[in-house]
């Protein structure tokens, strides 16, 4: 049986920056641009080119995808021509192979918002849709509230469809712009569109979260007939978000409903990345990824209860609607059972730590990050802090130095010039060996800027390890995040510290304190001393 | 016409508190409890008595509640009789008028993971649900991975019920345990157990969001004829949570095609309620409230887009699929470099600015933002420091006092006692009028712990701020969040503070800088300088 192709149309780049908080770079648009292309995305919509300065710059200079690239806009305004809309001039200057042009559906919106007559409007739909035809453009007409439109008005808003297909539309996209419309009413207006002649392989479908139901609805429009999907990755958008894809994406292909009926571009390959991805974009709009996200969230293949993990060690299936892997995910069972005994022995021989299975170190090892993890502390993003709990609780890390104190000072004052400056100034008293080392150091960037206190203690800590000096000389700090998080019953901070060396190694270490400035320096020692043990250096005698 | 009535059961203090990182103490199944019985739920279980100390405690001092208070448990296990059963007689115990019952309806899990024969399964069903009859308990059967079971085997999956149906039991709860299932195919197989011949006025739907759908689940079962919700608040639960109670109240009460049809428990007053009680229990989980929440979310009906806006500035439903107002919530329009000159305005209107449309320094104010935020900072998050970044462009923002400098030290070393600890302090130096004004402060807490720099620079430029001091006294820092993100081409500090006054008023504002101290001292600034603003201070003269 042949399966019907689904076309996956993204507006991370446009829509998905409605998004409250978030602000694409141009860098970080090509940087997502890249990543729907791996993952087999048909449509990527860049943006609106000449609605600002970072779409127009976008566009300027492209990113080579295989997906189609394709720039957003708006029908002309009324009363002039296609041709001397200056809008849909910048739209079509962007030189894409394909256009997406929004325009009204619902009679009201054309009445009172745009002000303008109902014929205006399809005259409008009509000649700009038309005009990139002319042009060679492969266009998407974006139905603006047209399941709104559809209840005041059926009449009028599959007029609206009808003008954008007759002038040579290539798809006729149905928009619930308010995100109030509910799956089955999505389905039954969709079906009413395709029996008024708009074949289904022409229609695509537009939804967003505000009853929750975006991925249903857009599910209901499918089944339905219609055959693109606009969506946005980790379910980006204005107010509750679009129609996630990557919700999306794994429904498709691996419920067993769809998977029979139709395909998509994504490829099982590129499916395994969809976890990779979805962390990726968090990263770049600095989010902390949501546990609960369906197919790629940390929790979602957790299994707290008992009775559930305990049916899970028998047969995965029993609890799991999907074989995390697929996706690029894995279980999680808690660690304070059998189970995480058996996984942080796993772990363990990953770092080339072998421990018996009945060693009675392991339960304090769990009951240690247990306890660390209520205070606050990560270990799944600071993996090399980890390794240095249990290493310790293995009697594995020699003390290579002391840290007897240390002072930071920040100062604002007036230079010479009359200007506010900064100024960040560290010391550092270790004992290594017999020797004691005292250290001192500004934050002073090359251009002469200051970089703050954790800079400064950095450098103070680096600079002077006596006999361990070579072992850090190629070690930089890479990355620094912070997160203010609940440590017990207070708030504390969290500091997580990515370090590189000259072999490009990578790892992370976390410090977690109610002082920012101590919990850096926790993060610093850590990766310090990771460095060391890892570099097989052998600690001074004392 | 009558409409239907619906019943809602939440699982909350049971099946939410499988949520990763949630664990209820027994004073907060008591609060929330309270919160349930105030919007008008019809079931509230309680938790599993007998299962841990927590729960066996809530039972034996049980609020006093409208709803009906439920205890849960499982069918007894095979081989012994229903009032030989230890578990089963635990849930007795705990004297509730109602219990629920959990038991397997999938054929695999009864010779699998329970290891029993199919007929000793439906024993055990009908002897368990008989027993509780018996002893005048409304018995709820929560039919555990029935959906999966019905695919795999439809007529065990259904004698299971039809055994819970014989037994007496009130409702008959079809789950779908792995969350797994699609809304149609949950609408098509209620419809088979209706007509198998359990009426749907015994019937309830227990859904999970693993593939975001389980509001749309939950919708599909009652439009099939399910009378009973089950569901958490804020959709709680393990792995991505269950149907959330949260999302469905609003849709069933709000949505015409629900509306007419349905009613619940939950009044129009209590569903003012809503937003207030969303929020109540993630203070009681410590988490940050989505802002993305359906009908809830502090981002549900916030508008970014500037074409958006200003339709919205005519008729609010142009972009709203409901009034906000209608579930305690509010219209929010940001402030970002996407928005445009009506967006502005809007946002000006709100803090008591009436600027016209041809403002002049419109076009000013919206540069200075997109270069501001360009550099790092988030006015969205930040709308009292966006409030003063309009204003000072306007000239309405007097010099209240001039910061000379300032400087803050962290020394960490061993105490006494010869333990390593820290100490914060900071001098900040200030001209009010013609007075110098030197403060300075350490960051100690009441139990003697330090919390770092920024506490101590706040109390510092706390401490005395001369003749507005009574304007500050009742100011309160109650949140710091801090991102490392980018600043043009290099990785700054942004700090959002949120302060709150004794009025119950709270505001955020922002600070950016390489140094976090510095970026942290620019928010607390802003914020001090709002309030005596907002307060009607009049400056001194200098």
């Amino acid at each position: 049986m042949t399966r019907a192709r689904l076309y996956l149309y993204d507006t991370t780049l446009r829509d998905g920056q409605q998004t409250q908080g978030v602000q694409f770079s141009t860098a970080e648009k090509h940087q997502i641009a890249a990543m729907l292309d791996q993952l087999g995305i048909d449509y990527v919509e860049g943006g609106w080119p000449g609605a600002n300065p970072t779409d127009s710059e976008f566009f300027a200079s492209p990113p080579a995808t295989r997906a189609t690239l394709t720039a957003f806009g708006m029908t002309k305004r009324a009363g002039r021509s296609a041709e001397n809309d200056d809008v849909l001039a910048a739209v079509l200057n962007a030189g894409t192979n394909s256009v997406c042009l929004v325009g009204k559906a619902h009679d009201y919106h054309v009445t009172h918002a745009l002000g303008i007559t109902l014929e205006d409007n399809l005259e409008s739909i009509r000649a700009s849709v038309a005009h990139c035809v002319a042009q060679s453009r492969e266009t998407h007409f974006d139905a603006e509230h047209f399941f709104d439109g559809y209840k005041a008005n059926p009449d009028y808003a599959l007029q609206a469809l009808h003008a954008a297909q007759e002038a040579g539309a290539r798809w006729i996209v149905l928009c619930d712009t308010n995100g109030g419309t509910l799956p089955n009413e999505i389905g039954a207006i969709t079906e009413a569109v395709i029996a008024s002649g708009i074949p289904g392989d022409r229609l695509g479908i537009h939804c967003h979260d505000d009853t929750g139901q975006a991925v249903a609805c857009t599910l209901a429009a499918v089944e339905a007939g219609a055959r693109q999907i606009q969506g946005t990755l980790n379910g980006l958008g204005e107010r509750c978000g679009n129609a996630s894809l990557t919700t999306l994406i794994p429904t498709l292909a691996l419920k067993p409903s769809f998977a029979a009926r139709f395909e998509t571009g994504v490829s099982p390959e590129a499916l395994g990345q969809l976890l990779r991805i979805s962390r990726k974009l968090d990263d770049i709009i600095n989010r902390v990824p949501l546990r609960t996200l369906p197919y790629v969230g940390a929790s979602a293949f957790a299994h707290k209860a008992g009775l559930h993990a305990s049916a899970i060690a028998k047969d995965p299936s029993t609890y799991e609607h999907i074989d995390p892997s697929l996706v690029g995910n894995a279980r999680l069972v808690p660690m304070s059972n059998q189970a995480g005994q058996s996984n942080l022995r796993m772990v363990l021989a990953d770092m080339g730590l072998a421990v018996a299975r009945d060693d009675p170190r392991l339960p304090g090892i769990l009951d240690d990050i247990k306890t660390r993890e209520e205070a606050g502390y990560a270990y799944d993003s600071a993996q090399a802090s980890f390794e240095l709990l249990a290493r310790r609780a293995l009697g594995q890390v020699p003390q290579f130095f002391e840290v007897k104190r240390y002072r930071v000072t920040v100062e604002r004052r007036k230079n010479k010039y009359d200007q506010m400056v900064s100024l960040s100034e560290a010391v550092v008293v270790l004992k290594i060996g017999d020797d004691k080392k005292l250290s001192v150091s500004e934050s002073m960037d090359a251009e002469g800027h200051d970089r703050g206190p954790v800079n400064a203690l950095a450098k103070a800590l680096a600079k002077d390890l006596g006999p361990y000096q070579g072992a850090i000389d190629d070690m930089k700090l890479v990355d620094f995040k912070v997160r203010i998080t609940q440590g017990g019953t207070e708030a504390v901070t969290r500091v997580i510290i990515d370090s590189e060396d000259g072999q490009g190694r990578r790892w992370s270490t976390v410090g977690v304190s109610a002082n920012i400035v101590d919990a850096s320096f926790e993060a610093l020692l850590d990766a310090v001393i990771w460095k060391l043990l890892r570099d097989g250096v052998r600690p001074c005698p004392s």
